[in-house]
């Protein structure tokens, strides 16, 4: 594959890609939770279709856009998974004529504009926050809880589905325990609000999960359903919470070396900030990666090269520092497959898939 | 405009824009170093078109791709501030068939290469370090400084125009006097390497230049061309430095509040890495900044609204912390304006332009 590769280009490994949508599957299956898979990591139709074919007929997006674009291709039930932008009705209400739209709410204020505006019957989550602190009601006041469940129930074109909340503090968590904790944490909070409407609500749904808790764990019951995203490729950030192997790790960014210093033990490539993003992580010795090099192999790559990492980027310039005999080998011309720290942003920036088996997927664009 | 705009918007004070692009030409006269200014920033041929209307008839790009961009609308003399890629070589060699292209080469083995396989001439610059550290060759090594320009000088295709750098390190000034003292240097370092090798090449050009030396410092002599590129947006970075003031900075994110939390004066808007992109500014007090709220006007935005910031971002939303009469006054459904962090990450991102007197500009696809 690699002769035609000329440019900063995102390689997809699909056999790792079905194999962590298949372990997912399998594992909610054992943790008997339903599986909402989120969508704004791949954000291709195609990829969607993988899902599609193991049985996944509902999903998660983060923007109406893309709800627009997933519905085009024929999915019929999906949430998009971030508060109400309420500037966005005439897209609601042309989707809410064909398919099951399930929005998330916070506020009784959106509750009321809902009301006054919507032409459909849409489904509505409240939003909880269960500690990570970005938005969503507090799991604790259940008054102010009540009231936009009745707010909601007095709507007309609303139907109140459930509560949905999204662990990300679980990013920070760097062991197993870590997880753990977090996790029945957030599920005691969750089922606490549950037990306390389920009289008012007898079928409201529990909609959780992260990809470090659905990735890291093996054992995360207790919602009624969850809806991890980066599983479907994973990245450094997983690998160092703990969520995935580096072997699970489905994408890769591929880029041309145009320099080496072997006085310095750098190496230059084309592949800088807008095509990995920004994201770093900040390892345990306190420095911080921009990605990590892999092996290449002739139809991909392979392990991690030990300390080769990508240190620093600017716009298009990516500067990796590694081992003298990692960068003796190095030539200009070669291209270096690059593990990325967070694939969603990565993915996002790249907009297309160049799969090892030759073929290209096309994003959202 | 605001009624218009219902999802996260990039829009552009074209009258702003026009007096950066008017104002760092003007200095270049005044500083009577020639200015070739880099398009990575606004990547978009009809911005191109104000240069050109205001005389400027050569400029730079940091990828082939975007040289192929902005030759196809037309320009003439393009250099790619990035050392050669040589797996583009067709890419080079059906450009340089109808413009004056202009590489950057640090290395033999690139220079052999090109040999072997330029079709048509074309112009190279040596790229030196002059203490950014990211790439080029010390400007300092003198020896190794000469063999490359006599394997140019050798080569069939290629003409040996000069040396070129960038004083990637000015970006963490904080002073006029940091950044007088780094473009001091910068120069002292490469007017030494070009005295020494003047008889040799007497039509050397130094080409030199980032938007914090030539938008900080008044006196920016010593060079005989320029490139600084994001002048001609700034963002909250080249204010940090002191590059601009907040009142050119010529882009905001028109952003929705999707959330109040008056309780924690937090407004969630839909705004956010993907968007935003994932740069960010430390502020003096050691807390960091992803984007500064500025007043809502009806045709745009008006001044900083103090310590109303940005402080996280994920993929989507946008946590801003803001002071309590502010936060007070936020709705759901209302836009935000927000200054962001670095504008050519931004551009990137968001990939159109919305003006304040309503016109979409596009970028490269």
């Amino acid at each position: 594959m690699s002769p035609k590769i000329i440019q900063p280009t995102l390689v997809l490994n699909k056999t790792i890609c079905l194999q962590n949508i298949k372990t997912m599957i399998k594992k909610a299956k054992r943790n008997k939770t339903s599986i909402r898979p989120h969508f704004k990591t791949h954000q291709s139709q195609k990829i969607g279709d993988w899902f599609r074919q193991l049985g996944i007929d509902k999903i998660a997006v983060s923007s109406l856009k893309m709800a627009v674009y997933f519905a085009e291709d024929g999915w019929k039930d999906i949430t998009v998974a971030i508060p109400v932008n309420v500037l966005e009705i005439d897209r609601i209400n042309s989707l809410a004529a064909s398919i099951q739209l399930n929005l998330v709410v916070e506020s009784l204020d959106v509750v009321e504009i809902l009301d006054a505006k919507l032409q459909h019957r849409v489904n509505c989550f409240i939003k909880l926050d269960t500690g990570y602190g970005r938005t969503g009601i507090p799991s604790d006041n259940h008054p102010q809880i009540s009231q936009l469940i009745d707010s909601i129930q007095r709507a007309n074109k609303l139907k109140f589905l459930g509560f949905l909340a999204h662990e990300g503090h679980s990013y920070s968590a760097r062991t197993q325990s870590e997880l753990s904790r977090i996790h029945k944490d957030h599920i005691q909070k969750i089922n606490a609000v549950a037990r306390q409407f389920v009289n008012q609500c007898p079928t409201l749904i529990q909609s959780v999960g992260s990809t470090p808790i659905c990735g890291g764990l093996e054992n995360f019951e207790g919602a009624d359903e969850v809806r991890p995203g980066n599983f479907v490729f994973f990245d450094l950030m997983q690998q160092r919470i703990g969520a995935c192997d580096y072997s699970e790790i489905a994408v890769a960014l591929a880029c041309p070396i145009i320099a080496v210093h072997e006085d310095r033990n750098l190496v230059i490539i084309h592949g800088g900030g807008v095509h990995f993003s920004k994201d770093f992580l900040t390892l345990s010795d306190g420095t911080v990666c921009y990605g990590q090099v892999a092996e290449t192999l002739k139809d991909g790559w392979g392990k991690p090269v030990p300390n080769a990492i990508v240190r620093k980027i600017s716009q298009e310039h990516g500067i990796i520092v590694g081992p003298a005999d990692f960068v003796k080998k190095c030539r200009v011309g070669q291209l270096l497959y690059i593990l990325p720290v967070h694939s969603c942003m990565t993915a996002n920036l790249m907009k297309s898939y160049h799969t090892t088996d030759e073929q290209i997927i096309s994003m959202m664009p």
